[in-house]
């Protein structure tokens, strides 16, 4: 709910933290090479292997950003000479791409930001080379666009590629199933569908993508996952180098709410805010971002939408901030054009009523609304469900 | 001061961390690309700029360990064929060893831990080759020595090379005067004698130091300190990746502690309790461990001394342990022979009169002191200047 000096944070992450998670950060510190310190990364491994659908001890708890572990994924695995089949339709996917030249050699495939993913394209580009890694972004959260991880598994798995995939905005807010996808590395971070507070990666890697981690010497070092792994397998899990143990305490705590709720529950929450979203500013005229085919889908945890004609996205997105409700614009080329709302989280139903409410207004007082009060009835009652 | 059921954090880092910078941390948390966040970026670099002694905008503020900042320092100025003169009298010069090897071509430079740095020795090195950087660590943790920085600095000058100073568990608890001394990078952490918790690493690096980097194209993704630099000169402040925004703000309450002390003040209550640990524990006849020359001296921040004969350090720890007091032993192959107590960061006076007299017990109850109750005196005498 928003409060009287806080905003109500309505990005597509970081998200708003719970206040049990935000007062688990106050705890005092703790000794890192010990009991306690152990359990919780016990903690962390167990509940998130639930979300991820793999095994525990496949996991490793980063300090640091989804970057960190997106780099730690593409840099363990590959070497210079590696094809890296980096599939791009958006910012995230650029920046796998950038990450995977500084590690390998790119076999770049880019769609126009907002396009879905062509799934000929891919298997072309696998039929006709050598590539010894695919990555992808599952939730492309800069055009709202969930990619199709599955097929994409299924043709990694027809070539004998490896299959990096970054679920860092879709973990805990959709549906991941990554031992069944055949996705061999998976990297999420913790300020998304999580909501715990932004400064910590989680990457889940199987036998097989480890086992051949030890093959490449250029890992990095902070970020080396072979090092991960061995540290987690010691009688007192610990982290290779200093962990931050005060955001281990919020992760802890965001990931045992999620337990509470129940992860189907939460992923049907996502579902309804989402579509919620999308009833109601479409039956006001706006259009949605992304241009899906038959594999794609609209993301399950954020929503972008077109400026309308004449205005620029830019100022839908200042408007709403002025009234203490931030939401988020395009990145880059998309500057102006796209207008993004995250549900995210620990987001309610009543903060997607309060931002819809409030996008209605500010788009009725820059004239494109004709009225005001159409967008509640049908966002709640596509989330009434919710209620039941 | 302990508390019933917490520990008594004596430990060279994590340390204590102040009420107050633990509640910063349960602040709601804010969009990390915006002017609340750019003003928390520049308060960091702004008050850790009058603890390294060098230009605020020197200054990157990394979501990561202290590693991941030498990692950004080592990785960012240094390619393939570079050598690197690294200096190692303990376990974290051998660290900067490892991660030098991973860029560049190590010339190694290998005391025994515990000894000193003997400058010819280093000078030798300079002069026979083509030494592109030198690695050091200022405040050795793992022996409790500090490494003559200025001297090192000196002939990196002499011989044109850059130099790349380990402060992280030394900054903001010993005298660091990073322009003076020629130090062209230099690395902290947050959890040492900041007192934050762990999870921020700062690095200083001048324009000597960035102008070369933008000739190194193998630099690190996450780590790249050129990025952050970047990010760090926008009309709003911010960092090229999503930071840990509670320890940012955890940090920006840190470092507003430290004026609020004054630093010279907060050093020479550094001084005194180390100093008081050593009076008191060789009044008791126990040795210290570092043997020291004429350009080092004992550490300001933590104190090694070795086991007595026959009983293993570890057991000291595991006692001072069950007493609720967190000290720790010796790394690798000093594992046992010595113990080490941090005197870091809010540590108290007081914290360190509970340490010693209930060490004094446990040496007493393993049957080497003779009697108990001759600590106290020594160290409060020591310490009485801090009440003047």
């Amino acid at each position: 709910m928003i409060k009287t000096e806080d905003k109500l944070m309505m990005m597509p992450g970081p998200v708003e933290v719970p206040h049990r998670v935000l007062m688990a950060m106050a705890k005092p510190m703790i000794n890192h090479r010990g009991k306690e310190f152990s359990a919780i990364y016990d903690d962390c491994q167990r509940i998130s292997a639930a979300l991820f659908k793999t095994a525990p001890e496949n996991i490793s708890v980063i300090s640091g950003s989804g970057t960190a572990g997106m780099e730690a994924a593409v840099g363990c695995l590959n070497s210079k000479d590696d094809k890296i089949l980096a599939i791009e339709n958006g910012k995230f996917g650029q920046r796998f791409k950038k990450l995977a030249g500084k590690y390998g050699t790119v076999v770049p495939l880019e769609f126009e930001w907002g396009q879905s993913v062509d799934l000929g394209a891919v298997e072309e580009k696998l039929a006709a080379g050598d590539i010894k890694t695919i990555t992808m972004v599952h939730n492309e959260s800069s055009t709202a666009i969930r990619n199709p991880a599955p097929e994409i598994g299924a043709l990694a798995k027809k070539y004998g590629a490896y299959f990096i995939l970054d679920v860092v905005s879709s973990l805990g807010g959709d549906d991941i199933r990554v031992d069944e996808w055949n996705v061999d590395i998976a990297v999420t971070g913790s300020q998304k569908c999580i909501a715990a507070p932004p400064g910590i990666s989680m990457v889940a890697a199987n036998e097989r993508a480890l086992a051949e981690m030890e093959n490449v010497t250029t890992r990095p070092y902070y970020l080396d996952l072979v090092a991960y792994h061995k540290s987690a397998s010691k009688e007192l899990k610990e982290t290779p180098y200093t962990p931050a143990v005060s955001l281990f305490f919020a992760m802890q705590e965001a990931l045992k709410m999620i337990e509470e709720e129940g992860l189907d529950k939460r992923i049907e929450r996502h579902y309804l805010m989402t579509k919620a979203v999308r009833d109601a500013v479409t039956a006001i005229g706006i259009d949605m971002f992304p241009q899906l085919n038959e594999v794609s889908s609209y993301s399950n945890t954020v929503s972008a939408m077109k400026a309308p004609a004449g205005i620029s996205g830019e100022d839908i997105k200042k408007a709403l901030n002025k009234r203490g409700v931030i939401i988020t614009g395009g990145q880059d080329d998309l500057k102006g054009k796209i207008f993004r709302i995250g549900s995210m989280g620990a987001t309610t139903p009543t903060n997607i009523m309060t931002t819809l409410s409030e996008l209605e207004q500010v788009l009725y007082d820059l004239g494109v609304a004709e009225e005001t009060g159409a967008v509640m009835g049908i966002a709640g009652e596509t989330m009434a469900k919710l209620y039941e």
